[in-house]
């Protein structure tokens, strides 16, 4: 298969240069077209390698596109999902080259959606058509699912996959979306944190007002909502919240032990991040801050005179953005409601604090034991000489959790971005040596599954 | 001199006009000409008034326009300051009609710098000009010094009155840049509060990271900052930077009972304002607090993601701004080294935090019980029918200072605004009733001195 894959290169790498073209930016209305476009490429793509059945199913929002082949009688069915939107790509005078006109520079693709998601979601498509081309037919059966909302939340995808369970059944859901822990050190997923986010407002007078005239005399909009915002985090890292560490495992011994596995270089971490120090929960380690503990940032604030030098106004408004990570048992809807209720008990008198919800996902835990992530791990074996480690991801794939409950199937995180490729920031990249060794892993895992 | 003013009014409001249509705005750049052009018209103003000795003495930055008239053997020296240039006059869409194209509507003329300070300003020339003009003579010497750089902190006033000790020597110094309580109710104000003001940025990072990938485990460059600035007030309303009260004197019985006097309507207050509550330093009235008590405001602030919806990001960069009013005895450049202290003592780990100045203002207190301010209530009082209260101002006039420590003359704030005139808002205005009463209060002054 390796030879195939090296014979069928630069055709792939073109296709796929075809497909970062198209700037289908969910989060931004006037990319709709786009959007659209990249729902059309991708279901082309799926019609060329050989798929069946291919539908471009519309949604309230930017379309899912399905496809199958279900010919492998008495074997296996996998579900490959994916996404075809792209963060937006500002700002735009970071980029080395424009974030749609891929270019090629040392051995990595350059464009907005190398690697998140249009180069790992290409893998499989290339995979399948690959196996058909050699043999006419698939070892398994095999779904797609693809969507184009990845990027805004998926606020189309639960209900679809909540109205198709049967259409979309599957012995596994395969998804390429993750990283590499480093190059060279494959790596499956096998926990990804919840999410909750959220915007507060405080209100405290019709107007800024001259702070010569009132202040001292009257609430300002800004010490009230730093005063909530501050009062959310404990002097120790710990989140202040009443009842927000509720569903929050004690992490065993032996979850220790596999998060301790993960290599971690404090000195050049700092380094690389220009950090002064850590920061985080007393008690634990930096991957067990970032892969299996609850988390509450402050995203951004603002308020008051935002430009240069000084404006001796007593503000009016204020706006902060919290987003949370939630792992085990935390129910996002419940973080929710105490967070609410900790900003009333901590409300300063005269402010107006109100609250507007954002996102909110489960988290997940995958059984890293499970056949259909062991076999993943055997192919990535075969293929990189390394066998995969199973790391907790800090991050949050919202619909992970809804194909997980809905179709009671594994979900393999078969990740080949590295933790380097820019992803959501300028300069995206994908390299393409993970991209052809990606073909070749996934071809594995469909031969021996 | 009542009749005579009727007479000329009309004419006196058309000049007034020409002089708000130049958009003399000294913090903006491009406007360096328009606040040329404001200088030039003063000067011209003040030659048609018969004043003598005419200047305009450049800068590094815009003209201070000098006058004088000193024909007046035996008789005391008044030296009136006033500035022309203006506040910008954004947010533009909220004006009911363009800024700089004057309009009279219900007895006031809308424009910016209406009230602050062109209009105040103009009383005293057309009073020189009604004076010489019926006598041929003034009673009292006069000397003029109008700046352009008041709306910018006037840089270059304090160092001109330092080197100009001799030229601008006088017995008072007459400024009407202050309001009246009320409509009919004058007011000399006795007591300015000093200012200070500055910025804090705290850097944590090279760049904004992935709160998925690194949150909960990285230090956050707003948690650090609204840590810092939550750290400056004490739950009950106090500034709990050590030493910041160093020199603010305890309020004398009579004092209190003086801020007592001034009319205060707090169901009003919070009604106009559209305030839930008031707020401030626990034991202290209202007036006490925004009059004779320091302060320490939050302008701004701002970091990481402040568009719509969300964007887990962990900010590496945030910014605030500070102010304070001073009163009493406090040294703004101490007060600042205290902040600073104070900041780097609360300064959590992994942030850089650094601070940047814009004002200093020294705190000033007026004898309400000199002669020159006497006369001047006198004065009101005979125009008006009611006497002058003494009020302390919770702004800053940062000049006033420097008058009165360099020429070591009386300070009498002769106000002839209104509270109401939008004062660096849209919309400023003047009342045209207090435009023609001032010129007859300044001329009944300037004869009975």
């Amino acid at each position: 298969m390796k030879e195939t894959i090296q014979l069928h290169k630069e055709t792939f790498i073109k296709e796929l240069q075809e497909f970062l073209r198209i700037p289908s930016i969910s989060a931004v209305d006037k990319h709709k077209g786009d959007v659209k476009k990249g729902a059309d490429w991708v279901a082309g793509s799926l019609a060329k390698a050989g798929m069946e059945n291919v539908e471009i199913i519309p949604t309230e929002q930017h379309p899912i596109v399905y496809a199958d082949w279900m010919h492998a009688k008495g074997k296996p069915t996998v579900l490959v999902y994916g996404h075809y939107d792209v963060q937006p790509p500002e700002p735009l005078d970071l980029w080395e080259t424009p974030p749609f006109e891929p270019q090629i520079r040392d051995g990595k693709i350059f464009a907005r959606g190398a690697t998140d998601d249009k180069g790992q979601l290409f893998i499989h498509i290339k995979a399948v058509e690959l196996l058909l081309e050699e043999n006419g037919e698939l070892p398994v059966n095999i779904k797609f699912c693809v969507e184009g909302e990845e990027e805004i939340a998926s606020p189309n995808l639960g209900p679809f996959i909540d109205a198709n369970r049967e259409k979309l059944t599957a012995d596994a859901v395969v998804i390429s979306d993750t990283s590499f822990l480093e190059p060279g050190q494959p790596a499956i997923c096998t926990s990804l944190r919840g999410a909750l986010a959220m915007e507060v407002n405080v209100k405290t007078a019709n107007s800024d007002l001259h702070s010569g005239v009132y202040g001292g005399g009257v609430p300002n909009a800004v010490h009230a909502l730093i005063h909530l915002l501050d009062s959310l985090h404990e002097e120790d890292g710990k989140i202040a919240v009443k009842g927000f560490y509720e569903g929050v495992p004690e992490p065993t011994e032996e979850l220790r032990k596999e998060v301790a596995e993960i290599p971690f270089n404090e000195q050049k971490t700092k380094q690389d991040l220009g950090l002064k120090a850590l920061y985080g929960e007393q008690g634990f380690t930096f991957h067990e801050r970032t892969g299996i503990r609850p988390t509450l940032e402050i995203n951004g604030v603002s308020g008051g005179y935002q430009g240069e030098g000084i404006k001796t106004i007593i503000p009016c408004e204020a706006s902060g953005k919290i987003s949370c990570r939630l792992v085990g048992e935390q129910d996002p809807g419940q973080v929710y409601e105490r967070i609410e209720q900790h900003l009333h008990d901590h409300k300063p008198a005269g402010a107006n604090v109100t609250l507007k919800q954002f996102i909110q996902a489960k988290p997940v835990a995958l059984d890293s034991k499970d056949a259909m992530i062991q076999k993943a791990a055997d192919a990535y074996e075969k293929v990189y000489g390394v066998r995969p480690l199973f790391p907790k991801e800090g991050g949050s794939i919202p619909i992970v959790e809804n194909f997980a409950r809905v179709l009671s199937a594994p979900v393999v995180l078969m990740g080949f971005g590295l933790p380097s490729e820019n992803l959501h920031a300028p300069n995206e990249h994908f390299h393409l040596e993970n991209f052809e060794k990606g073909i070749e892993t996934v071809c594995e895992y469909l031969r021996y599954l």
